[in-house]
């Protein structure tokens, strides 16, 4: 690992990233071909929160959130900060000073593959924040990292500059260059939802609307009366 | 494993699963001996759900949620539909069309032993679900599994046609044949509990109340006035 | 393990308890040094929850509760239950009978590396809980465990006395000797931490406010302008 | 839950055992249709054991080995012991003692969802255990169970007199109505396992052994040549 | 936590070490009341380790292993280096030269409640290590811990100068002014387990040698002939 | 994801993935500034395996090993097949059949974010596989993925064509531009640690070798005699 810090770097657009955001993380994660999930114990510090971005990256030490405030600087409005760590680490590297000053610079929300604190302030401030764990340990600030490399975090790759969408459902992210496409499918796929919403409330069967009982006696199923009959 | 649909299953009364309903999954659990209960990690995917219905069972595949599909159509009203994994995983097999169209059968609820996805949608919906995980993760529709066959659902012994009781202290699963003789032990059990409550909340300890002193005293236990004493 | 009660302890004082829980867990775990945090797997059973008080301490069996209702008849108005167990055990050791129990000794809240069950009756009660797992499995009262001696809960020490601290960011254990000299340090910290946020809120950042760049310029960060010159 | 000890059930048949248990648990888990296998944390706890025998069941109590006691009694040359748990628990509820008594009645192994210990005299004694947990933490003689009824151990359902297979692939359960078929099949797919082995040995790829190459174009696969033309 | 080291501790008696050393985890466990064990996570990393010795007790950082470093100063030979983390971690904080440099002042195993590396060289040269996890991951030596105070360890508390037994079982901690109490007790029950071991390899039943029949019968124990009679 | 396979891949140098190999996961993990080392989860499925390769890259999906068959062959002498999967899944996606195809091919081990069976088999071929799981669960091949494009395993980002080693300590990835340049820092840590061995076997503490008093007292490290003076 080299300790950098690159300054600029590409961001998607905003207009995309506000598209992207109105659909939500399963229909971009679909329309995306069902990539760029992060892990599920990736979950929001209060309920209901719902953010949309583009990512500053930061890789972190354990313990240690020295990077976290260099990272800081080089956000924009619009940025989600996107911290990875080194190793699996559940300390509390972020708190209500961190969101204040992350806030400030206009950034939107913090995804964070480790812990975070002040949860009561954050929800008051209504800074959106996932992580894996939520913890008041404090960090020191003693080892460097680096930031707007390219990270994994939570399983997922992500490069300074990509979209990254979270809410009740999780955590995905789209990768800048292909994120006009995949916002324009996700749209489709959100229509066409919708009228898939309507029949199957009106009682027909997804097994009638996909088509799917031919498929189902060709791959071998089998329907009987009785449980005596298995 | 054998790939079936079972399609007619007897079903617990509907009134004996109402009064279990309103006694609540503890309650249950103990007129039960103590049995029948979901692992702690099947939690509501939305605070403050509650439901009970009969179960309509599901065997599916990883990553894969077709047998949801075939099993809805073999939901009737106050059915509550259960889906066991052949293996741990915590993929979406579940949002809000699935949702929409068991909802149209009858469907009361949900428990998954794997993900579940559109988490607001479904709190909007008042659908209530309780799972393993929450995640965006789609799934395919390629390998069978089996409907209303006896299945182990995070940890229980799930049979079609049980009832299932689920809330904010997680599931329980109560068959079909012993479900009218458990409701009469579980109501009995909740009006000798309120009377329990009046008696601790005036003071009276649990010592007392369940006269546990001369058991304590010869299963050895020691009382002694200062910690030197220990 | 010896199986016995300790009748009288020294608590901390009542008014240092209620300075320490003003200020948080957070602030109280920075102000002791980073030390005395139980493990992050410790949550409230019930969003919102915040609750401070002196340590009656419980060594538990798995699956046995008999020991709480030991510890209750040793409890005194502003004391909080703490309930460690000899082995990991998720079982509901403590429902809505024991807190309202507890409730009428003046006890102000629990912590149980265990289950808990009747979470809906606890937030009605606004009884504050926080624990390893929610779950609606019962306990027997078969085996001696101890009331009153040093336990380890969730990976912190906590002495008889001692001030614990519990809200959304989790469960800190404060030493009854150290804790008026804490409560000083984390008043004090506190103060400062709103002068701190003012300036991060006005766009200083904490590079600037911490005087951190000639640190990280000595630990060897180097700062480039694009992605292809890392 | 009943605390009941049923003495006579029916064994699978002693030769079909031994035949399963010489294909071992892998093939005899595909044989049975991938169905019966229980969760891979349990682990062999010396490595290279291997057993297989009838199923005397136990469900025991979290911290509690009273039942295995009682088990004992029941079993027969060429039995497994397999015992459930109630909830979850790592407490060594079996160590070398045991394993001397449930030798001398003819036990041929034990297969547990909780902990094990002694395990340096075990594998001295060539006494193989499957467990979830190695634990040194002893357990009470208090609380009831049960004995040869039907549990849920690791995730499996296991019928007293089910053939239970278990080596270093883990630990699979067949029913004993199903046993001798399903050794059929097993013989014969270990038979088509072998000349499938010499063919992929001598560089014949699976992709053609098993014509699996129109199969994947049909579904959608694309080669390119270069990274690049991804 | 104050970062300190304490030079002076009092040590158990090398010949009571070398006692319960020889009677082993589980022996010793049971004569401490069955107390002191630490989580069953702690594994050797080498298959058949044994090592007991008095404890040096470290506090170290996440990912930071500067504080071994310092306490290797302080041991002597028969020391036990035990090392708590202020945070779950499992970075491999011990490696061979470490190893080199600990036996060289006598050291005669590590506990470590974090990660541990080099396990090929640590089984070449003997060196028995009890770890959570095995990992390649280097640490940083930047931020203070303590050395010689009373730590946790993988849920035990260790005091300096205990005595810490560890094997195939797990590790127990046995506090210094009890060593002497306990190895008499468990070599008694060492002596009498051997009788036990006879009687049970002899045929006779642990619910005869025990005699728990009408304990069993009392409690509500009831025998069937057949599965139908429950 | 894109469902495709890339056939041509640059692979790093044979002679480099030689000398990385000879110096072992931690010493390269060291030399590549602590980066790309997988999660402690992955563990050789029999003691004592070593391997080092170029990577061929699979990315599965849960339950499913159809990508292996198709990433096989376009495997060479020297690869080590790396199989990625697209959600969490303990399934035995790899077995001996696979082995002797990827062995006759040339390969020379797998690394596996995933399950795997047949294990004594393995260990009889020599066949070193790294898996997250060891499970006798069966797949199916129906769903496609891809093949020889980057994909993120056990946490580490996998290009194809990277030099991949695995040995005790876990498994580490050097970029395949990069490895010439690790490999010689690698080589020269090597020697370097081998005289610092020889240092602290003669007994010269690390405190002194590394020259840490200085640092230590800055940071405020403080000596005391007893206990009592902390």
């Amino acid at each position: 690992m080299k300790t950098v810090v690159v300054r600029n770097i590409e961001r998607a657009d905003a207009d995309v990233v506000k598209r992207l955001g109105a659909l939500g993380v399963s229909t971009a994660h679909e329309a995306y071909g069902r990539f760029g999930l992060m892990k599920p114990y990736m979950r929001p510090v209060w309920a209901g929160a719902e953010a949309a971005g583009t990512a500053v990256t930061v890789l972190a030490q354990p313990g240690d959130n020295w990077m976290l405030h260099v990272a800081i600087e080089q956000c924009r409005p619009g940025d989600m900060l996107v911290v990875a760590c080194t190793t699996d680490n559940t300390d509390g590297m972020f708190g209500d000073l961190l969101a204040t000053s992350l806030k400030a610079r206009g950034g939107v929300g913090l995804i964070i593959d480790a812990g975070c604190r002040d949860i009561k302030t954050l929800r008051e401030m209504s800074f959106p924040v996932w992580s894996k764990a939520i913890s008041a340990k404090g960090t020191v600030k003693a080892t460097l990292g680096a930031v707007n490399v390219p990270v994994v975090c939570a399983g997922a790759l992500v490069n300074p500059g990509d979209v990254v969408i979270a809410d009740e459902d999780g955590v995905v992210v789209i990768p800048r260059k292909d994120a006009a496409e995949i916002a324009d499918k996700a749209e489709a796929r959100a229509a066409l939802e919708e009228s898939k919403r309507q029949t199957l409330a009106s009682g027909i069967l997804g097994l009638d609307m996909y088509s799917m009982r031919e498929g189902l006696a060709k791959a071998g199923l089998v329907y009987v009366d009785k449980p005596e009959d298995v």
